[in-house]
């Protein structure tokens, strides 16, 4: 399966395949230098399978996890890919999952003002989200993807075969987005989730995921309009993923949370139990005012509102300015309360 | 004086005026929060009188000199951005010479994936050289501009006033730039530099040497081929600035010594007495092999041979691919000679 993304001179494609991995340097150029960025929680034999096929592969290995999305580990790439002697010519190749590819991504648009890069994403999340629509970044302080660009991947390469070695938590993780996504354009693809196994789905659920994103992306490569759209329940969930006390939740997860408040009561009704089915959480203990407070760090809060995604009915959503307070309201629907 | 650069969405306005300094709130939008980067070699009321027009100001003085262009200066620059609550709404204006402009430029391209730039540029190279054409960097490991990107400015505001503050070796870093693009574009501004006096007729090479680059620009904004040109002199002069024995040398002084060997023997007796005249080095004492060695870790390297600009002929160019033996004998005509 192969989806192009038109985006002018930046137009890319992303092929979906099982088993691809085997066969990478078929659809990537690897007959140069290559970098390829990996992570300690990916299985080693999947960067190892693509440096094997490189003229001149060198796998960087950073920690999992958040932290590596850090100005630090940046310069330590970079630093690394000068040792190596990399030219403009070569090229940088992330395996692994969202961390992996926006920091990779980061260092690609940076390293002599841009080199090529591939993302090849092994987690769910990444494969239906993260892993396209060409925002890179790393954190600061503390918030999430405050420093980046736009830079777009030159191929993206999905080999659902990978998924199998994660553990369920990670596959709920990812499908959270997926949810995400059905909820707000295809009800059909959320009717999936209610009524059939997603895991026996997942082709289906990752292709129909990335052909939504897809569509949205082409049309607002930069994000200054349609693009919101993709950040139902982030404005909240990400304010919950900055407050430290919460830095247990996953990304998925904190979503997951965050679009309980961004529903009509109807659709709640539904969104709960899909939630549930999935095991992603639905209550969170946490402080609203330190939500709110994380809140007005995010680059989206103007003027005291936050322009907002809401769905009124599955398969649909209007954009919302909600003032904090209203916003606060939202966050008692899912705060777990003490004793 | 209004000069256009055509560059699609990305296209912005160079406005040359005398005193301009003074009332450019009403060429740029400071009606925000203005994050002003200047460094402590640049006089204060400068910096001091762009803050003191916006509605929101603050200005960070970062140390004068090359170090200045760190990872860790962007990234303190980025982390004070954050402090202040800098949103994606806002904007960043650099006052000052290169190394400001490149830094700053950075620095907005990065935070929140992209703010506004604005470049007020305040030595004679900046004003006709580094200012436009959207390439922002830092440097890494004594490696010039290896870590940036493309991201063009909002507008720059060029007021030859300013430069009567400067000294005069930095005008003749300056001039050296300005005598780069008319030995390969404009043969009549070259003889400016041969028959008058250069600071008599600043106004009129700083216009011509922004029109050159302008031409340059918008037919290759990201350096696929024509803007190649522009780097003449370059090769061996960012090598000659990369050997750290020599850090006492500016950049348009390494652009002198670059340039002499990339000549025609006619051009080159033509050339020796201008940079004579604006007090340039026409000799250098250096080792040939390093200065080689440094130029290997340039991206301008592949398989052993640079493509290098020539001219043999006063007003244009040529490209050449040179190997590194015939760019080494061609360093040792500007090589001073020890007992």
């Amino acid at each position: 399966m192969n989806i192009h993304m038109n985006l002018g001179e930046n137009s890319y494609d992303i092929k979906v395949e099982r088993g691809i991995l085997k066969k990478v340097s078929e659809e990537l150029n690897l007959n140069r230098k290559v970098f390829v960025i990996t992570d300690s929680g990916v299985p080693k034999q999947y960067a190892q399978a693509v440096a094997a096929q490189c003229k001149d592969g060198h796998i960087a290995t950073v920690e999992t996890g958040e932290e590596s999305k850090s100005i630090a580990v940046f310069e330590s790439l970079l630093k690394k890919m000068l040792e190596l002697g990399f030219t403009r010519g070569d090229c940088v190749v992330a395996v692994g999952g969202g961390v992996v590819g926006d920091l990779s991504g980061f260092v690609a648009s940076a390293y002599m003002r841009g080199v090529d890069f591939y993302n090849i994403p092994t987690t769910v999340l990444s494969q239906i989200d993260s892993s396209i629509g060409g925002k890179v970044a790393v954190n600061v302080d503390g918030i999430k993807n405050i420093v980046g660009a736009f830079y777009q991947p030159k191929k993206v390469i999905i080999d659902p075969d990978v998924l199998s070695t994660l553990p369920q938590r990670q596959i709920s993780n990812g499908l959270s987005e997926a949810v995400k996504m059905s909820l707000t354009f295809n009800e059909e693809i959320f009717r999936i989730f209610e009524n059939e196994n997603p895991w026996d789905n997942i082709d289906k659920i990752i292709i129909e995921s990335l052909k939504l994103k897809k569509f949205v992306v082409e049309q607002d490569e930069k994000e200054s309009g349609l693009r919101k759209v993709l950040n139902f329940g982030h404005t909240i969930g990400h304010a919950i993923e900055s407050d430290t006390n919460l830095s247990e939740l996953y990304h998925g997860e904190c979503v997951a949370l965050g679009m309980i408040p961004m529903c009509s009561e109807i659709v709640r009704q539904r969104l709960i139990p899909v939630l549930q089915k999935l095991n992603l959480p639905t209550k969170v203990s946490c402080n609203p005012d330190a939500v709110i407070e994380a809140m007005s760090h995010d680059k989206k809060v103007k003027n005291g509102k936050v322009t907002a995604i809401f769905v009124e009915k599955a398969g649909s959503y209007v954009m919302k300015d909600m003032p904090c307070d209203e916003l606060k309201a939202g966050i008692e629907l899912v705060r777990e309360k003490g004793e």
